[in-house]
């Protein structure tokens, strides 16, 4: 069965108003995840972006980093397609062995992403993936973790992206941003 | 390249003594997951124990639930190989539209998980993932929120069982328990 075309896949994001707070248009990629078909469909458009960009003349992708927790389903399947590594990155205290961690900034106080130091090699090529970039400041620190570790940050992916709040300007100066539907 | 053998990929699942707290002896899958093969080898366990329990004689595994947040690392996997929708299991106030909810004990206080209603129709075939399987009161809440929306459980799926801590006793009255490995 050949793939949905990314006008397909979109028509499968729902729009919710007013969530999770008043004046908030909530994009749900949910529904595409409940259709097989178009799931599949997607993973293979972000896949064919990747081996274009990142696979040729003998170069590989290393390790795919997922952001938790919304990155953790996607970032599995891009790094079993692709033989590379997966690696999370979640807040912090949830990880054990030796760790390194970085502060960012969030809407109301800060939060601390945490690694495991020994999850990266220095000079992997890595993706780092989220499912949404907002005002970027989640994804930013993400990349510039997995930079801490030595990785070098190939590309910060993710499946939505809300243009109008400029993320990927704060992402930019890490890794360039690719996403796959723009609002 | 044939599949790792569950034996050799438990070797990779690394033992952290007194984490997160004093007393507690975490077991750590994410070097599984570093390891492209033995995470392939170790979804292909699971999808063949799956295959062969219910998808013969013409049946199939319709949904495959992830419990927030690491059960999104497996639960997609598993749902793209089978053909079958992936719904997500959160925690309360992250999911848009008509949604379920069910509150459950914690060893600290209580938490409430949530699904969106529209994901899973009565009768479709369930099987419910998480990483863990330790007192058992997250999956136990998973697998009745699904019975809630009149989804059947096939089964409770997870990647490391705590055995000593009886999680399988309370979750076997909504759904059978298969655990990958067992401590």
């Amino acid at each position: 069965m050949a793939d949905l075309s990314l006008v397909e896949i979109e028509k499968l994001i729902s729009q919710h108003p007013d969530f999770p707070k008043p004046g908030i248009l909530f994009r749900d990629v949910f529904p595409v995840l409940r259709d097989p078909h178009a799931f599949k469909s997607m993973m293979n458009h972000l896949l064919k972006h990747i081996r274009e960009l990142y696979c040729q003349d003998g170069n590989k992708v290393d390790v795919v980093v997922g952001l938790d927790s919304r990155g953790f389903l996607f970032a599995p399947l891009l790094a079993l397609e692709l033989g590379a590594a997966f690696v999370p990155v979640r807040k912090k205290g949830k990880l054990p062995g030796e760790t390194s961690s970085l502060s960012y900034t969030l809407e109301y106080g800060t939060a601390e992403f945490e690694i495991q130091n020994e999850s990266i090699k220095a000079g992997q090529r890595v993706i780092v993936v989220d499912d949404l970039l907002a005002t970027g400041g989640t994804m930013s620190a993400g990349c510039q973790l997995v930079q801490k570790t030595g990785g070098t940050v190939l590309e910060a992916m993710v499946i939505i992206e809300l243009v109008d709040l400029k993320g990927a300007d704060k992402v930019t100066s890490c890794a360039p941003v690719f996403s796959l539907f723009k609002y």
